[in-house]
């Protein structure tokens, strides 16, 4: 079959792999209807050495096989797989935390296969694999395949900073984990949403999922525009969803005394200002991580089936395996907000 | 009146200052019964610098006059104030976050009296002073006096942390704090309680407080420690008294995945690691800060009055004003856990 590979900075290719096939009895293969490039693909898409990657960790699809051992789905189900696999059976996976499993890991990883591709090896299929009602060719597939990560991600900062009625929410980040962070609070019942990006395309789809507010300024500026529609305050909640330390800092002036700051962008720096001068003395709670995205699909799925939310609307390109080159490129120039594959 | 000042680095000296009066129609002036010194006043203690400052942040004592608006307290009231002073009325303080209060302060500072003195004279006193039944001479006196700071604050480090019927937490520090995030914690139902202290005296009364286990090791040792008691996972909670970075580390360390590190040791260093190393992958939560002990006050009081708990117990000397200046030094020293002034 044929997969996705990154051999070295900005160098994407499309190549023969060996097709994925049962190994162990908790094993599945799914056939990859719809995968896609997360934003997180671009931090090794800018910087990767070393041996060849599989890259992709986002994907819909149907079983095409699966071990003895499998219960949950069957060849022809049309499933969803979360951004890493998980043996669904541990203390953590039972606690919702399936990032923290063990057993789990993450696809492009060791011996896993990755999601853009035909088709996949899946670990723990039970654990792992999220069975969908409905035709493989549901035109629902965009929605469905942001369940696997930037929608989950969203809702998971919005959980985790205790987004609910009447919240005030500042979300840092126009990204697709951003835009889907303004619809999860938007769903939780937050009040007041306030999207700070520049990118007026984005910023548009963050105020049809439901942003009160765009601001475009950034770092000190950013802040005090925020502050100034906060009543001097600052937010309850802020979303941080990009990931670097400018954010993070965004993110310490822009969260009221008090209030939350939940990341889900991966942090791409590991100190930073946790002290009397920035988190102590206000009483700041640091909350977010690595979002457990197969715990929250059941809770989330209703919604998407019945067209209440369109988190797929974050996808503005579609392209083959034979275009993924290109949306990398698109997505890395900020031209592209989230690219589609269809293989 | 006479009260105690610090000059310089271990140079505590008490002397005569201007009798406290109302000044403010909201202010009271009350007749301090018990003091205390602060783990907290012992880093000014070892690095004071520039003009004399007035000390003490937790008293005990006997309103002897109020301004025209206050109506809360009264002439004779036995009453009991926190760490922070607060008005009482803006949205922080109903909120319950005093210690964000825009009109509040701390003792000692800009015109502030300390509470290591005769008598304080005390702004917002409907705000700041809590009314307490019973005698000013009550032998319960010593237990009220750490509803000013460290029985509230060792409470908020719990409270915050998620602390509920179950829940493993691992304490570090034996100073008073931690000893009453122990006393706390075991209010609140914690299951097993690991209280991280070397002094073994302390670590007695933590056991009488309600630790379940012990660790007088520190560091990597330490979080050893922890982690073989529990199953190599680390705790649920993890309480940090101190305020150094070596403890932050030992909490990152103790935290068990999806926990919850909660601070209340005033942190020593600004910048510390949160990113994918240390917080974010494992999704730990870092919450806590300075305590707003005045909003615990009516929650803790019953079981202090009732004697089901007895957090007076973290005093182990006793003085008048003339041996403050002894008490600091053996505070200092680690030879007393927290020294009780009787002005």
């Amino acid at each position: 079959m044929r997969a996705t590979l990154l051999h070295g900075p900005h160098d994407i290719r499309v190549e023969s792999v060996p097709d994925p096939r049962v190994l162990r009895s908790t094993d599945a293969v799914v056939r990859v209807t719809a995968a896609c490039v997360c934003g997180s693909d671009l931090w090794p898409y800018a910087s990767h050495t070393g041996a060849p990657a599989r890259m992709g960790h986002e994907f819909v699809g149907v079983v095409e096989d699966t071990g003895p051992d499998v219960t949950t789905v069957a060849r022809g189900d049309l499933v969803v797989a979360p951004w890493v696999f998980s043996d669904g059976t541990c203390e953590f996976c039972r606690e919702g935390l399936t990032t923290s499993c063990p057993h789990g890991g993450m696809w492009g990883y060791g011996d896993a296969d990755g999601a853009q591709a035909e088709a996949v090896r899946v670990p723990f299929a039970d654990g792992t694999l999220f069975r969908i009602p409905g035709p493989a060719d549901s035109e629902l597939v965009p929605s469905l395949l942001t369940l696997s990560d930037v929608y989950g991600t969203g809702h998971h900062a919005a959980v985790r900073g205790g987004v609910t009625q009447g919240s005030s929410v500042t979300v840092i980040g126009d990204g697709a984990v951003g835009l889907l962070g303004v619809l999860a609070a938007r769903q939780l019942g937050a009040g007041q949403i306030i999207l700070m990006g520049r990118h007026r395309a984005r910023t548009d789809l963050g105020r049809e999922f439901g942003a009160s507010e765009v601001v475009a300024a950034r770092g000190e500026e950013g802040v005090e525009a925020v502050r100034a529609l906060t009543n001097g305050q600052g937010t309850s909640v802020v979303i941080e969803a990009v990931g670097t330390r400018p954010a993070y800092d965004q993110a310490v002036g822009a969260v009221r005394s008090g209030g939350t700051i939940s990341r889900v962008g991966v942090p791409q720096y590991e100190e930073a200002p946790i002290g009397t001068g920035s988190l102590f003395f206000r009483n700041v709670r640091l909350t977010g991580g690595a979002a457990p995205t197969r715990s929250y699909m059941e809770r989330l799925l209703p919604a998407v089936l019945d067209g209440t939310v369109e988190p797929g609307r974050v996808f503005d390109v579609t392209t083959d395996l034979d275009g993924i080159a290109d949306g990398y490129r698109q997505m890395a120039d900020r031209k592209s907000l989230k690219v589609l594959v269809r293989p």
